[in-house]
């Protein structure tokens, strides 16, 4: 038997219409960046290793595909998040003081998929602005964000909203040790109850307690006033807080809630993060927050906050696309007829030329109208 | 010293404000082939190696890289090339019996470069059709490639046309040894005459002056004729020059040539083979012709023509961009400038927003007006 087709486990094709339909989102988003100001980046699907995981997040090693370079002997990696490659471009590449906004679109092969609903091969739309450290910068990606998503047609969307500096500034204060700050980490994002308590128990009464209280922490914009009365007053935590407040104020149009346990890029992520997911979908479409100093390894620490969503992800989530109809054109050299469908194309008709002996398979073109020349005019009519 | 930035040979960003003009010709390609009827599909990035090499061109293995799937322990590659995946897609997944034309547009990478001046990871933009034998297919696949190549807004485009089938006829004809083929065909592509006498050697008179004419057989439409006269008269000869014909007879609109030893992909192509180039480079931005059978390994044999072009090449063949100018915004929560800001990106205008602290680097924004209050509407006036 012949299996040359079969495509390996988290690969898929996009067939038509899905492929169409991705890319009239791809071009919405791109052009939604771009009256934002973000300027489009192509960087390459292929790096030497040491560029694509410096800075990154860890769990990047392993997700990515490693090959040899035959010309240099170096080990170079197929890209599996295209954000590091944007803070290469500031960092090194366009070397601006001020603010640079950049976007991107493009795939990213995994050798693992994320989960057992997860593509080896996400499509990543993003935006990141570089060189300003305030919030301000938070607010207009999170509003970026809101309009990508009102762009894709998505129902049901909600926005969770975190801040790692909370988590910062409570282990600096409590003294947490190294080797802990890590599982802690991932013990809050999991909202996990007893291994948080094991975790904690050293700890001095008021952090602990305090550790103890974040996974509660969840909701709608009154959390943070909670949050405010009952966690130690310590300047991370307040300025997070204050963070959270300014992005909790804009027009989500969206359900925008808020999570303090939501943590996510342990050592990588420096302060808001946000999430997008679609219905009660656990995977999110879109990731995002600030990751101030990633470029340090290009040469120059920006402050850097952004987003991106997944196009593969995004797709999955919306109503199956209709297909595209047609007009039949008969394969002729008729006067009129080349110039008739010239015109047409041009108008955005799709126009399929039915070459001799293929009628039989008329009904494959998704065409339901046809030219027919009617006196001497080209006239379109119902298939 | 700090080289993390460094890319490897033959790899490189595409950054702003190509690769705004790399996302524009995208778009005008694809809109350009969905008007002729062309369904867009996105093939994935990485397939088990036995998928993508199957069928092509036999260069192709030496071009993939390759990597072990962590999950099935097979061994995998990265798209080399998107035709084959069109097949694939064709012979197995659309599973019609009529005429399929698809479309694509991505990028793919090769191990090793093609030459000095090639990049390692081309992004190819293509068209297939499959399912038609005809010269009428190999027509509408010229003619679109003629379309493409205007819509570039590319000059100096000439294209050149030859057809693999005389080199067939001629070889079946005069008995040409197996292990012989492949350097004859090599030799008649490089127009080296003393190889294609020395190989020539052992042939009848007739066959061997055929072979040794066709390097000089090459010019415009006129060609033909002579080819006519001169040629042995075999059916498969005969069949090849009136399908050159017919296409010499296609509205170019562009330098339009023939070229009997102009021969690719040895046994990969079947038919008329056709390459377009700019001005006098040697290297050609596009590439086509007819491959009938491909898809016999994924369970089809299907009649299959088309084309794909290099679109990095073609950005390199362009004039620079100009960079997208802009108006810059304050930032500022005043009434009304969000509903015009939002107004003016709805019409297409790129509009920045000046966070605090930022304005001493306003000349890297490339705005060239700014929104100001003036009595209490936000005007555009020039920066």
């Amino acid at each position: 038997m012949n299996h040359a087709w079969l495509l390996p486990e988290y690969i898929e094709d996009i067939l038509p219409p899905y492929a169409r339909q991705a890319e009239s989102l791809r071009r919405r988003l791109l052009d939604l960046f771009d009256g934002y100001g973000y300027e489009l980046t192509c960087p390459p699907m292929i790096e030497y290793l040491d560029s694509l995981l410096t800075g990154a997040a860890g769990d990047l090693d392993l997700k990515t595909f490693k090959v040899v370079d035959r010309l240099s002997g170096r080990m170079m990696g197929v890209r599996a998040d295209i954000t590091p490659q944007a803070a290469r471009i500031d960092a090194h590449l366009l070397d601006r003081q001020g603010v640079t906004r950049l976007c991107y679109a493009g795939p990213v092969l995994h050798a693992k998929p994320d989960g057992l609903m997860s593509s080896r091969e996400p499509y990543q739309v993003g935006a990141e602005l570089f060189g300003h450290a305030g919030i301000e910068a938070d607010r207009e990606v999170l509003q970026l964000l809101v309009a990508s998503l009102a762009t894709t047609g998505l129902d049901q969307v909600r926005i969770s909203l975190g801040h790692v500096g909370l988590f910062r500034a409570l282990s600096a204060a409590a003294g947490v040790a190294k080797e802990i700050e890590r599982p802690l980490f991932r013990a809050l994002r999991a909202k996990d109850a007893p291994t948080l308590a094991q975790l904690t128990e050293g700890l001095a009464a008021t952090w602990r307690a305090a550790f103890l209280r974040l996974p509660e922490l969840y909701g709608d914009a009154s959390v943070i006033a909670v949050a405010r009365a009952e966690l130690p007053d310590l300047p991370g935590i307040r300025q997070a807080l204050d963070d959270l407040d300014v992005l909790l104020a804009i027009d989500a149009g969206a359900d925008l809630a808020v999570d303090l346990s939501d943590l996510r890029g342990f050592g990588y992520h420096t302060g808001a993060v946000f999430a997008a997911y679609v219905g009660g979908q656990a995977q999110s479409v879109a990731l995002g927050g600030r990751y101030d100093n990633t470029g340090a390894v290009f040469g120059r620490a920006r402050p850097a906050t952004g987003f991106s969503l997944d196009l593969r992800r995004i797709l999955g989530s919306l109503p199956e696309p209709a297909a595209r109809s047609g007009i039949l054109a008969p394969y002729s050299d008729e006067p009129g007829l080349h110039a008739r469908i010239v015109e047409l194309r041009g108008a955005g008709e799709r126009v399929v030329v039915e070459f001799p002996g293929q009628s039989a398979w008329r009904g494959e073109s998704g065409c339901d109208r046809q030219l027919v020349n009617q006196g001497g005019e080209w006239r379109i009519v119902a298939l």
